[in-house]
């Protein structure tokens, strides 16, 4: 038994001197060892094993809009007035146009005609007290009013007077300047099986130039503050249409990462994307707007509301990436794998040999010897 | 040197002409290729590259609610009202059942007793002045005072009244008409390494089918319309008992793409979950809720505030999904080690052969030549 | 072809009996098997299949703060009024400090003189009409006012008074109560690929026990309420100082799990991390703040609003982790690259036997065969 540990086997093998066959397996070999090493390992970096990022983002809009409208007058809109929540944890929405419908009661008022005039009514049969439609503004209490001098519609119990369905949304949108603001986006990234944390504030980067510089893909890469406008054509859009509706921005930050290399070489890149569906074919609501109110109280203590359907675009930051940190196994697997399919050149190789050469039947008889179980010896060249 | 590049090394074979090993060599050959292109190429896809999904969510809901309190009288609920905050990235939140306590202002009032009724005293000397405990409502003043009738708590100063504790939770809740309202989602997803993008609002989908669709597991898959009802039963639950605490919906789109096939085949698909726990056995604080303030200023400019103990339903949209594309590193990988794994057969064989055969001494002389160290040719068949 | 399907071919062995080469070999051969073994199979758990984690989370803040101010007098404050926006996905926002500015109005004012003065001025030539400046608080009119006695700046049309901008930010923060603040996080968590759910509120853990318990790393690992002082400490800060400018704390929660074992062993792990740079060197607007307002109403009808620059701590809960699950592909996968490797073994000891050995010409001889495509036949020791 100890002497079979000092056995040590290899195979027989036979050497075929030839330029054609010669020529064929080395071609293959180098190929396949090309590949592994040129393209598994140097390409895709295969003998790394990789993780995806987690990451928190904080966002600070800074900028100041004027309106001039009838019911409003001259107003001046400040950042606690146009972004809707006041903070989110990775985007920011900054309203840009809405319909502002100023101090609604709880009352009873003539619901809107709606499309296709399915509100308007001849008399109190056509109304049904106590409908409650998904559609509808109020809870309808049966009779059939004035909508005006024309039409009649059924009236309802709601916060009134409804907000109205004829608004002019000509351009230019309410807060047109909306334009110029600018947002600063400070993102900290983690990859946690590498235990490896980043900013998009990069070190380099002093406070003095963060006070004065503005985001450009080609001559400020490095800036976390941008224009609203820059990033809006960034995304083929332009502000002004796209600010009329609303919509969604998706601010992507990619962070890939090549930890074997200094960590300053893992930056962030910045790109810009509609998300919504601007196209009305297949789309419903197109533009993205919510409603929300300011409650008030008069004197005599009855609630009041300013209903405001906002208008905006929402801005999504995603973060996304992939770190590769060298690792033993997936390196292994990788040349495992390579080796393994080295074995393939010995088999293209016989097949030709022992296909198409002449010679082929000598090759053969080095090759292969036989023994089989009928009692009798093969023909070998023993 | 040159001679040795034209050379070609194969082993040499011995070839065994068997029944009985020529069959399981062939069987274990079968199985092997047969798992690797049956079960790694074809079902697994290993010849993929993976990537995970990066999406973005808007949701709209609609709906109208009527509730009669006697507080409040007849009110109708609209969006602005049963939505808090008015807008989330990819969740949102449905107002079901509240307790209101109006016209608070900063003042000092007898604390509520409590659990276990800890703010219950009899004298000042059970008060401490200045106490602010996390489960109390205020800070203590050191007075003793009347709760009600019967019982005496510390004095507090807080926004008062407090809420009181003793609410009638009973069904309905108070928005009950909230399981009627729909939901519109809007997801945007992209798979960043292959550059690819959808919509979960399908290309075939008209506008005019969007106007009407509700969505339903079987007859309507694509519309992104929901009604919350339907939501909550499909994750098993009644939707007029989960509105009266609250709780948490997990609303799971799922993007499992091909992207080999057509892009129209890569569809998503919904499915929902109750994400709070409801045994109360192993929970605290079941349900969700939160507290929210309407503030207010009086005539004489004192600050009053509605609280609000807003309990609803979180609707959170969860998308996930991977999808796989042909890349050539992966599928040489799962080739390569199919490869090795044919290595095994030899192996397995030769033991069988040299173990069980009759005629194995035999195939043991033909197979094996021996040369040792120790000067001595060894007996082989040459 | 029949008989050839029950051929079997085995290489021809050549066996060397050497302590030398046997014990290299014996080597390599134990060394690639503990390998492939040892750190593959068990440490890295090569032989499963992975998944990322899907997670909801909702948290609950409790306590209560008192402040004593010139401007506000003696004030509690509770949840609904230091928790802005009242609920978010899986972060929350703790207001600490603040600088409140009640009282502003649609009017004019004087500019405040900003950093390095730019808009002070001497005449109204200083000022353009119209000018919104980014940095700026509202639209210049054109005229040069007295901002103060020595002081003369651009007059602007804005929310008036403006935001002061000398506050003194003396520590203690206003809302120093903060750190006894309690939070309860619910995260439920899912693997999709091994339809594998759970909670952070571990089975065993029963509601008794959750109505008192506060977290602690060695004493209570498992209670999901946390001091937020507790949290912050645990990032290596220290609360009152981050407190007075705000910021954001990673709340980490890692779910690494083995399916492979019992459910129960799959439990999170808790960690904290200060998310935002406080280094000023390369940093802008360090901290956390954001703007938000309050709007009334006055008596006649004019809207007045209560700004607040709100600094705070948001907590980010930060949820992630990898699942692994046994799966035929990966482990066959690892083998087959396995084998491969094991080739090694053969390469390396025969260029040790054909090269250092002194009888490796007799090796040579026993092992390679010539046959060359030049007619003659190679010396070979047939």
């Amino acid at each position: 038994m100890t002497q079979c540990f000092f056995e040590y086997a290899t195979p027989k093998i036979l050497v075929i001197r030839s330029k054609k066959v010669g020529t064929v397996n080395r071609l293959i070999q180098a190929l396949i060892i090309a590949y592994v090493i040129g393209y598994v390992c140097v390409l895709k970096r295969g003998y790394q094993d990789t993780d995806s990022v987690i990451s928190s983002v904080t966002t600070k809009v800074k900028g100041i809009a004027l309106t001039d409208t009838p019911d409003l007058g001259l107003r001046v809109w400040d950042v606690a007035d146009y972004i809707i929540p006041p903070q989110e944890e990775s985007s920011f929405f900054v309203l840009t146009n809405m319909i502002i419908t100023p101090n609604q009661t709880q009352s009873h008022c003539p619901e809107v005609p709606g499309l296709n005039c399915s509100w308007t009514c001849t008399s109190d049969a056509d109304c049904t007290p106590g409908l409650k439609d998904v559609r509808g503004n109020g809870v309808q209490t049966g009779n059939c009013v004035n909508y005006n001098a024309t039409v009649k519609t059924c009236e309802v119990l709601a916060w009134c007077p409804l907000e109205s369905e004829e608004v002019n949304m000509t351009k230019p949108p309410m807060l047109a300047d909306a334009e110029n603001f600018t947002v600063l986006i400070k993102n900290n990234i983690r990859y946690p099986k590498f235990n490896f944390n980043k900013r998009n504030i990069l070190p380099h980067i002093t406070r003095d130039y963060l006070t004065h510089c503005i985001y450009n893909a080609t001559t400020d890469p490095d800036c976390p503050i941008f224009t609203l406008k820059y990033i809006v054509s960034a995304a083929q859009e332009d502000f002004q249409t796209m600010a009329m509706l609303g919509g969604v921005i998706g601010i992507q930050i990619r962070w890939d990462c090549d930890l074997d290399m200094p960590a300053s070489w893992c930056i962030p890149r910045y790109s810009f994307r509609r998300l919504d569906n601007k196209d009305p074919e297949n789309n419903v609501a197109p533009g993205y707007n919510f409603r929300f109110a300011k409650y008030y109280k008069t004197a005599n203590d009855v609630e009041v509301r300013t209903l405001i359907k906002g208008f905006g675009i929402r801005f999504d930051v995603m973060v996304f990436g992939e770190a590769g940190k060298f690792s033993i196994v997936p390196m292994l697997l990788n040349i495992g794998a390579g080796l393994a399919l080295l074995g393939v050149v010995t088999v293209v190789c016989d097949w030709i040999v022992l296909t198409f050469m002449k010679k082929k039947h000598q090759y053969a008889e080095e090759k292969y010897s036989y023994v089989d179980d009928f009692g009798l010896l093969s023909e070998t060249a023993e």
